[in-house]
């Protein structure tokens, strides 16, 4: 594979894991990260540091951005030392972090004033599933871009499906595949808390669901943390995926979509988040857990 | 294996498929259907018809009933000519029926008064995979009774997974069960919807999903249904599946288990019903789809 200047913006659990498989598939990576010190591992394993966006995506013909919310997207793109300015032109901007499908049209029109290009690029995986380069990605915008895009984001995943030209394609599948991973908690929540009550082992209604019908990773990985109750590793905190359930009922405002599931989902992680609580965000099951008296 | 005297009772598309497997299997077949004209196909393939419960488990030393609610089931035991006064002493009753964990109970009770046991065992999965002996069954009551039974449930699926000697346990996982899958479907179709007004095909957001966090048969069967809006052919009609979802809410409400999920799918079965909608169940999802003005 041809090796590139590429930037890597936004060293959080999923940035970081990311970034290193970009490097172990040979690019020369400049990373930057508004807490510097999150930058050392990478810089051992022979990244150049940046001090600024704008520093860090000079030379780069490929920039990667994961941070954690609209807000630090728009600031690292447009605000002071921003990339989309310092960005050469020709260069394509994968959009990596679950933000609102507008923010990545507005942001796609503001590199395009630049000469550059933005593709949404969201992924699916808990950071153990980015270190082992088994994302799933999604891909949308401009179709050269995303077709000079496609090599690195192989390096990161095990799959990467098109979504046409829209920016904000791909951020609209990430929002509906956070929803339906919400779903799945909160339907193990409280099917196993009725069998808890009713009697039942909580483990054992795990072991038989996810052994027959729900066979899968996602079942059997979040499942398991609500059976045990115990919901550590923390793959996200509660409070970014309770963004993302406000963006889903954003979107579905906007649109007229009635979508009763993700009102509920939302509810539970404001909760979560009220709460204090600070395992993985699939601890919204003890809404039910907790409201039942266990 | 060794070849016994076996009834069937309720020949509805599941009932049919299970006792054609019964027979396969090499065991001597007598059947009871309430509407005598569905046991035709069954007699040409070498069962007996017999006009009342009483009359079918005269001389069986198993009984398998598979009938659509509490209702028909208690009937079918304990109404005129049932079954429970008539099973010879020892027989052992597989009780399929997804009912109330009580009314199993409270049937075990009566059999065992007249020396016979009922072991409730729910089977997951639609017409066509029962024909296919690929259900997948739980099964709990009295041990002994078990472990009889257990070469017969082996010959109907894939596997059979023991929830102990509760006989109301084995149909709290059903219930559970359903209401899990009843969620899958709403989600998808909250998804979905939301997906097609954002201006994505809602077949490509399906086959995305389905070939990755969600590449099982249930998020791939049920989900080409939603993804299509076409809710044939049905395998089970929706007021079924809204008896069930009614039992999740009364087991939710016995053991103050609060369940929000159950609460909206029960609401969207009963428009469903409401309406006279002919499809499968899963044609609940045109709540949100139609909901949203679709």
């Amino acid at each position: 594979m041809t090796q590139h200047n590429i930037a890597f913006l936004g060293l959080g659990n999923m940035g970081e894991a990311m970034a290193k498989n970009l490097l172990k598939a040979g690019h020369r990576l400049t990373v930057y990260n508004r807490t510097a010190s999150k930058a050392a591992d990478l810089e051992k394993l022979g990244a150049t540091v940046a001090a600024t966006p704008a520093a860090a995506v000079a030379d780069a013909a490929f920039v990667f951005s994961m941070v954690t919310d609209d807000a630090a997207l728009l600031e690292l793109c447009l605000g002071p030392d921003g990339l989309v300015a310092a960005l050469p032109a020709g260069a394509v901007h994968a959009s990596c972090s679950t933000v609102a499908p507008d923010t990545n049209r507005r942001l796609a029109e503001a590199h395009a004033q630049h000469g550059s290009t933005l593709v949404a690029t969201p992924v699916f995986g808990k950071p153990d599933v980015a270190t082992a380069a088994k994302l799933w990605l999604a891909a949308s915008g401009e179709a050269d871009a995303r077709q000079r895009l496609a090599p690195l984001l192989e390096a990161l995943g095990q799959g990467v499906h098109d979504f046409g030209d829209d920016p904000g394609a791909a951020s609209t599948v990430k929002l509906c595949g956070n929803f339906m991973l919400g779903a799945a908690i909160e339907a193990m929540a409280e099917a196993f808390t009725l069998a808890q009550k009713s009697g039942l082992a909580r483990q054992q209604v795990y072991e038989f669901f996810t052994s027959t019908l729900f066979n899968t990773p996602i079942y059997k990985g979040y499942g398991k943390l609500v059976a045990e109750r115990h919901y550590q590793p923390v793959g996200a905190a509660p409070a970014i995926i309770r963004k993302d359930m406000r963006l889903v009922l954003d979107e579905s405002r906007t649109h007229l979509v009635p979508m009763p599931f993700a009102n509920i989902l939302h509810d539970h992680l404001s909760t979560t988040v009220a709460k204090g609580e600070q395992g993985d965000w699939a601890g919204f099951a003890e809404r039910i857990t907790d409201g039942a008296g266990l």
